[in-house]
This record gives C-alpha cells, sequence and structure tokens, in this order.
C-alpha cells in the first residue's frame, strides 16, 4: 500500500466542449497548470469533477486522461462515487485497472440504513481493494450523513482507510479528529475540502487541502502549504485572506447554488484565464454568463490574475 | 404516449439468491403472486426495489425479467433512478430497449443546484424519450429535495410528465396537488407510496398506490381499491386498518433504519410466506435474523398470512 | 381530571388593533362566532394564537378573555408555550388560576438534550398540575423534535398526557398512534392539526381537528365532524375538499413564510369578513396588504363566504 | 454607545443549589476566578447561562449579581433571548434598567416567517434602545435559521448591531464575514462561540471569543488571545491543542445530548474543582453523575486543573 497523501490536492474539474463532451486538451492545460505550480496530488471525480454527471465510460476516460498526464509526477486519487457498495465497486475495479493511486469513497447515498451500514461499506470496500482508500466526509451531498470521528478512527486502525477528505463544514469535529488521529498508531491523512479556511485547518494540524479553487489559482495554495511547513503562519493567513476574497465567485451565479455557482465559476474563471476552451456545465446544470462572468472577471483581475 | 396509470401498482422488491445474486425463480413467484392478485401495475428497479444497489447490468436483468413475466398482462414502469441526468439518460435508454410501459425518475441528486436545475432535469428526459414520464416525489433520499405541486403542474401542462409517485411524507402537499390537479387539463395520475394511509390518500382523490408492503399482501390492497370505486369508505378505512398493522413488521429490526428495515422486513415476510427463497440483503445491508425474524412471524400470523 | 376533549377545537387566532394591542372585542365576536356554529372546544394561545409574539401579561389577559366568553359553554386549552420547564410551569400556574379546561404543552425548545429531556419535561408539568394536559407535536417550531409514539402512548399510560395535538405534518406516525392507542386502556384524545387532511386524519380515527382554518369556517368543520360521526364519508371528502380550497388563502403572501403566511391570512380573511377590526399582526411581522388581500377576497367569495 | 467589546468574554454558567436555585456565592466565585484570570467581558444569560431554563424573576437575579460582581472592571453583555420581538423588548428593558453593557439577541424563533421578519427583529430592537446590540448566531437553537453575512453588514452598516457571537458552526460563512467587515466603515466586532477552533477564527480575524470552557480555564483563553496579539501563532495553536483535550469534557455524558451533555460537563468539571458548590442543572435536565465524573475529573487532572 502506498503511502498516505499530503500537501495541496485539487479536486480535478471536468472540462467539456461546447456540446458538452469531455474535452481533454483542455483537461491536459489544466492540470499541467497545476502541476507546473507544484500541487502534491490530484484528485479527479469528486465533486467539483461532476462525478454525479458522469457516465461510467466518460469517468473511464477522465481518470485515464489524468493518469496520462500525471505520469508519475504525482499520485492521482479517483472519485468512485456511487450511491451504494455494489456499483461503488465497479469504480473500484475500474480506477485499479487505470492505474489510480488511491480511491475516495463517499458514505452510501440515496437509501438510508445506519451507522452500521456506512461502517460495512467502508469494510466491503477493503475486502476489493489493495489502494489507499480515502473515505470523504460531506453531509450535503450524501442526505446528511457526517462521518464520525470515531468510527473514522477505528476504520483506522483496522487498516481499512489510509485519510480523510473533510468537506462537512463541522470544523469543531474535524479539531477533534486531528487530536485523536495524532496519538493513533496508524494515522490517517486529513485532508480539508474547504478552501478559504485551509489556514484554520493547518491550525487544527490538517496534513493538506483539497480545494476545488486550487483550480484557479494553485501557486497560492502551493505558497500557503509551503509557509505552513516553515511555521510561518503570517503568510499562511495571508495568503489565505487573498484565496478568501478570489472564492467570491462562487457568489456570482444568479438563481444557481450549490454545485451550478460553485463549479459553475471555477470553469468560468478557468475559460477567462485561458486554461480551458469553454465554461460549459453538464445536464442539467446551465453555464455562467452575461454579468455573472462579468463579475468574476472583475473578481480576478483585482486579485492579480489577468484575464487572457 | 400510453395512457396513466391507475390503482395498485407495488414496488416488486428484488429478491436475492444467498450469494447476493438476483433470484429470477424467485422474482417469478413473487411477481405471479401480485399479478393473481389483481395488481394494476408493476414499478420495477425502484427505492424497494433496491435500485441504489444494484448494478447496471442487474438492473437490466431485473427489468427483463418483469416484462417477461408481465408479458403485457399489465404495465411495467421502470425506476430510471441516478444521480443527474446523463446518467439517467443511459437508464432511459435501457428501459426503452428493454419494452418498458414507462419510467419513473426522481429529483437529480447528489450534486445539488437548485429548482431549475431540477426542473431541467425533467425536461431533458422528455426529450430524450416517448415513454410516459412519473416524477417520483421521495425528498429523504435526495438530499430533501421536495417536488414542488406548481412545477409538477407546470411539467404536466407541458406534456412533460404524465404522474407522480408521492413518496414525500407530506399529505398537505399531496392534497394541494390533487385539488389543483383536478382541474387541469393534462391530468396527472397521482399515486401515494405511503402504505400506511392510503385511505387518507384516496379521501384526497389519489389515482392509486405505490405500496411496498403491497409485495406481502396483493389483495388487502387490491380489495381497497376495489372499495375506494364503489365508495364504500368504511371497507377502506378497515383494509387500512389491517394493513397498517401488518406494516408494523417495520419496526422489527433492531439498529437498522430505513431501507434495511423497511425492505429487508418485506423480504423477510415473503421468505416466511414461501414466496421468495431468502431474505437476503445487498450490500452493505445484513439480513434480519434472529428474533428479528420471530417478530415478523408473529405480525404476519396474527393478521391472517399463516406462516410456510 | 375532566375528560379528555373531542370534536372541533379551533386554535383561536389573537385579534389586535391597529396600535398591535389585544383587541378584546373582536375576539368575543370571533370566539362568540365559533360557539355560534358548534365548535366543540376552544385553543388559546397555540402557535396560530401568536403565543410566541405575546408577553406574560398579554397571555393573561387573553386567556381570561375566552374563558369568560365561553363562560363554561365550552371548554378551553391553554397554551403553556415556553422554551423550557420552569418558564412553562409559570405559565400553567396562571393557566389554572385563570381558569383553563386544560394545557397544551410543546416539547422543550431552544436547547436541546435528547429524548429523556423530552419525558421528563411532560411529567414535571404533570407533578405541578391536576389539569388535563395535551402534548402538542410541532417539530418544525422545536427545532425539529417529533414527539414519538412510544413515548405519548408510555406517558397515557402512566397518568401524564391525556392527549396530543398534532401538526408534526407525519400522517404515517400519526396512523401508527391512533392503532396504538385503540387497544391502549387509557387512551388518548387525538387531534389533528392538518386542517387540509382532516379527512384523513377521521379515517385514522382521529378523535378531533385543531383547524387554524376554523376561525374562518368553523361551520364547515362542524358539518364535516357531524359527517364523520354518521359514517357519511362522501361528506366528509366533500366538506374537506372545500375547505382545502379555502386554504389557499395561506398562498397570497407573497415574501412571508411560515406564521406570517398563514395567521397573516386567517387574520385577513376575517377581517374581510367583518368579524375582527384589523389584520394587524405582532413585531417583526407584517400585515398582508394590496394585492395579497384582493387575492383572499376572491378565494372567501367563491367559496361562498362573501366579503363584507 | 459604548465601544464594541474584543477579547475573551466567556459565557457564564449559572450555578444552582442543590434545590435547584440560583447560587449566587458560587457565581462569584466563578465570575471572580474569571476576572481575576483577564478576561475581557462577561456573558450572562447565553444558552450555556442556560437563559431558556430561567424565569424572568431569575434572569434579573442573575444580570443583577453579574453587574454588581464586575463593578465596571469589565463589561457585561446581557442575552436577551426570548422568541419573539414583544417579549425580546422586555428584557431589553430589564437588561437597561440593571445596568447591563449591552445586549445579545437571537434571531426570532418557534414561529418561522422568512428572512425580512429576522432583519425587522434587529431594527425593532435597536429603536427600543440605546445599548450595543450584539446579533447571536446559533442556528441549532433558533429552527436552523442562519444570519446571512449580507444582512448583518447592512444592519451595522445602519448603526443596528455592533457585534456578532458566531455559534453557526459554518466557518466559511464566519471567513467571508470577517473579509467584508475589514473593509466596512462602521465594522462589526466579530467574537467566535466554537471554543475548540479559537485559533481558526483569530486566524479568520476574529475580534474575541465567547468560549464556554473559559468558565473552566479562563486563563488559557487569556494566555492565547495575548499570544495572538502579539502575533505568536505557535502559542495561540498550542494552547488551542490542550483547550481542545480539555473539551472533551463535553463527551462524558451517556444518553444526554446538547446543552445537556456540554453545560452540564461545565458545570461539573467547575464543581469537581471547587468553583462553584453542586454541578445541578435546571429542569428537565438532570446532573451528570457516577463514571460520568469520573471520566471529567481525569480529562482536568490530564489538563493540569488538580480536582479539589
Amino acid at each position: 500500500m502506498s503511502s498516505p497523501i499530503y500537501g495541496v490536492v485539487p479536486p480535478v474539474i471536468t472540462p467539456l466542449t461546447s456540446e458538452r463532451r469531455f474535452d481533454e486538451e483542455s483537461n491536459e492545460r489544466n492540470i499541467t497548470r497545476m502541476i507546473d505550480a507544484g500541487v502534491h496530488g490530484l484528485f479527479v471525480l469528486g465533486s467539483s469533477g461532476e462525478v454525479a454527471f458522469t457516465t461510467d465510460a466518460d469517468r473511464e476516460r477522465i481518470l485515464a486522461s489524468a493518469v496520462s498526464i500525471a505520469a508519475g509526477r504525482l499520485p492521482v486519487l479517483a472519485g468512485v462515487i456511487d450511491t451504494q457498495t455494489p456499483r461503488v465497486l465497479e469504480h473500484v475495479a475500474a480506477a485499479e485497472r487505470l492505474g489510480a493511486d488511491g480511491i475516495v469513497a463517499t458514505a452510501p447515498f440515496y437509501a438510508l440504513g445506519g451507522v452500521d451500514q456506512v461502517e460495512e461499506h467502508f469494510r466491503a470496500i477493503r475486502r476489493a481493494t489493495d489502494l489507499p482508500i480515502y473515505a470523504y466526509d460531506i453531509p450535503v451531498c450524501v442526505n446528511g450523513v457526517k462521518l464520525q470521528p470515531a468510527m473514522l478512527l477505528r476504520l483506522a486502525a483496522d487498516g481499512v482507510i489510509q485519510g480523510v477528505k473533510d468537506s462537512s463544514g463541522d470544523d469543531v469535529s474535524f479539531r477533534f479528529l486531528t487530536l485523536a488521529n495524532r496519538t493513533a498508531e496508524k494515522k490517517l491523512a486529513l485532508l480539508t475540502g474547504h478552501e478559504v479556511v485551509v489556514d484554520g485547518a493547518y491550525m487544527s494540524g490538517a496534513d493538506g487541502a483539497v480545494p476545488g479553487l486550487g483550480n484557479i489559482d494553485p501557486a497560492a495554495y502551493v505558497r500557503q502549504w509551503n509557509a505552513y511547513r516553515a511555521g510561518d503562519w503570517e503568510t499562511v493567513r495571508a495568503e489565505q485572506d487573498r484565496l478568501a476574497d478570489l472564492m467570491t465567485i462562487v457568489t456570482a451565479a444568479q438563481g444557481l447554488t450549490g454545485f451550478g455557482a460553485g463549479v459553475g465559476a471555477f470553469k468560468t474563471a478557468l475559460a477567462l484565464l485561458g486554461v480551458i476552451a469553454t465554461n460549459e456545465m453538464p445536464a442539467p446544470v446551465r453555464a455562467l454568463a452575461g454579468a455573472e462572468v462579468d463579475t468574476i472577471a472583475a473578481i480576478l483581475e483585482r486579485n492579480g490574475l489577468p484575464v487572457a
């Protein structure tokens, strides 16, 4: 089993052509730009990677593309996100076959069943693969189910999971998890998914971040990480303040929420920066347009990211 | 487009072998028993049909089996349940290919995006198929998203949807929907998914019911439907009181909730009645056992369903 | 202890003057009109009675007014609604002193503490009074806490509570409660608070209704009750269909939700009918105005309630 | 209007005698100990001060006691927490009369009404008093209502509110608020209520903390504040790690949640430390006992707080 991941691991967005097909050229530009900026890993087929909108055939194409671009220079984690165990296991097999360095799995969703079912889900995945498993804690997407620290630590002790991507929005729980993890024998790699409070997560002892905004300004997150490793907290904080302002691009959308507003803004910013070809979104989500795009352009400019 | 459905349309459970594989023989016994009891339609690959646990290959096997058993004697609706539009459209194509008489789709889930995204999801499905579409309102499974009556009526007026399966647990909203539907030009077929208050839904003017418990005692739901058509409300109510008591089998499970407790009880009852071979559940859910099974046996017996 | 209540028990709204003071004359007209229509009890200081907005001094004034107007002709239940036990007990003492025939208490709220705390709350109230206690199940107002049937039946068996006002919106749970209550030794009086599905609640065996809309058209709810007692279900249903249409007055408000839209509509209707002097609402809620009022007037007219 | 507050402002717990009466002597010991430790303000009658359990007469006694003990040495903020505006205004008048230096108000609760109602609530309070107003953002207690940054900034710009106590658990929203507040003309005093992640809040630019755990170890929070002012982030973080471990006392309770577990643990710790006489809790909450107390004693000891 490869060693746990750390540092800046952006959840890679999935660029589309104007016909809503996977745009491999844009994908290569986006990933290469992040690698050049010094990110430590890539997470493809996550929530920001529009995994929930992607057919199985396209999932394979997207993962294969990332593995090929990464070419062993940094680990590639693959989301194996689906409703319940039997369906997830098919994605696990594909991830293994395509050369992923680790997999990221949420709690099972759509059908609720209680905490035992959640724990057994991760154990069943472990029985099916030797890849490192990262538990993805994202209650807002999985009917409110929060992965409890006690369960995560138990799964770690048993060698079932090797890390956690925390997008729960519960920084109190995350602090208790980092605290308990510190004294555990088999330590979890604890990554925060909240790009505007990565400094707070580093204060809590996080091992890294999975910032969607890292697609837009990967260099800033890498600078912040380096400052963290050097104990330069004023820089950690200053980088975060700037990134928090940059993150206000997600408020540009009108009448869209969640994924549509957030990933819609990320793609629009990358298109404005000339990194990807279009800001197209998967059905049934519309792309940002008009004044929404202007707002994002202005925020990019004022944060030193000149629009092409 | 075929005419809307009505009457008793049980959501067919999916029997498994002890190796957790689809048990076609048990499926045939279960479906045939329901057809013999006079049910008016079948809904396969619904929540109770463990669609969220079923791989695409098995989904096709299960749907083909039902269509073959039904043999045109009654309509077969197919759940096309998945996270977002592109994935759902693959299931729609399969449903068409395999001969389903209609499809049942929930709001998109996992990634949230607002009400416009929900409406566009149904419109995108309509553009892809001529099959009748039934909107499945089940907030508890789709991150709390409730299908609002105003949107449903708008989709009906535009010919997008032909019916609604209401499992929202919101009988007030259902009453307002039935009321408004009565004066609409293109009427929706309005079916309730709450098996213990079908009498109340009939009072509200429901066109039918999709009772999971209908797998266990289809004849009782048919008797209740016939009484409803005849205006014999005392029988409607008496049948419901008995069925409500029978439904307490879902409280037998210890430490399981939702799907695990409910479908677990349905399968256990059917196994006790000799209809299906095992009460096996899909991973990561455990089957009911021991005292849980005894409790269910006792409830069946006291309601005149002798255990084999 | 007086016998449990039954029948139509409207939650009495609290009329205000244009200076937002309690309007006793309007209150007398409103209550007298309901008594003349044949309602079986009155519930003052409930959610629709704007108890949460009312100072302790005004609560006493409002309760004393109702008791005086009722003059023993029908029972008057008093809401003792406040955050936690010590505060509630002060209202209980006032209710006793002012001659209420029973009290209505919710789960404790604001500070959460688990199911044991909820049960002990009702037991503590019982230790402080001999009045009948009605448990008020209204999760939407008390941080989502649902009163579970098992707890309610246990409290009934111990003589702690004598009835339940169910405004939980969970008709499935209500059916299980009525079913279990039927065989209990100390039966609960089970009243529904959902005015648009009272027919369904009667199908479930409810002992009565607490319809806010009963302020507007008490005679219709009394006719429905009488039909229910006579087994005339078609009339029960027909009255309900008309009352459901009348209830659409609560959708007239723009930009208001919940209490503001609902009680705002009730007061506006009563003012339009000439029963109360103004449709004034308590701070910080605004009264309905303009087109909102016109919409309500039209709904009243089309349901045979001519505007003054 | 006095200047906004800053620094460590513990929400003062309310000690009770074994008869569940307010214990003024214990209160004096607890408050004096915190003043001696250097805290910068006191917040009485907050959630941790069991305001929801406290009668109006006792609320006045508790506030008067704190004002008298503080004796002008540091500001005393008073919670004016109640369901809706008219009731809150009575507490505002009492707070003024008793000499509070500021008031703390939540969103209105129990009856829902939409965002306009929430904003008007704060404006109505401003019209009634010249005291500084702190908006208390605690969705879990007020039916999930979150105070949105845009509304808070608008209320600040209009001079309605002077600060915010954030107990929303939403550190992302808090970061956006601190960011926008920095450039506002009338700045808000932004205090975090989450005692285990105060370091993250300081990274975000918080002006202080309102830590319930500050009752137990006020000196540690003062040391952390001083380190923050001095830019000594390693100390800020080290103090937080220790305080996070100390905070695990709230997990000692069995079968209690929320207030019962949290404030129950705080009182038990203070009783063990000899600061207050009993760990008694208000009805209907039970006090911690037996093994729960032992667990807390051990956590205190291992964090250098020797049990008496």
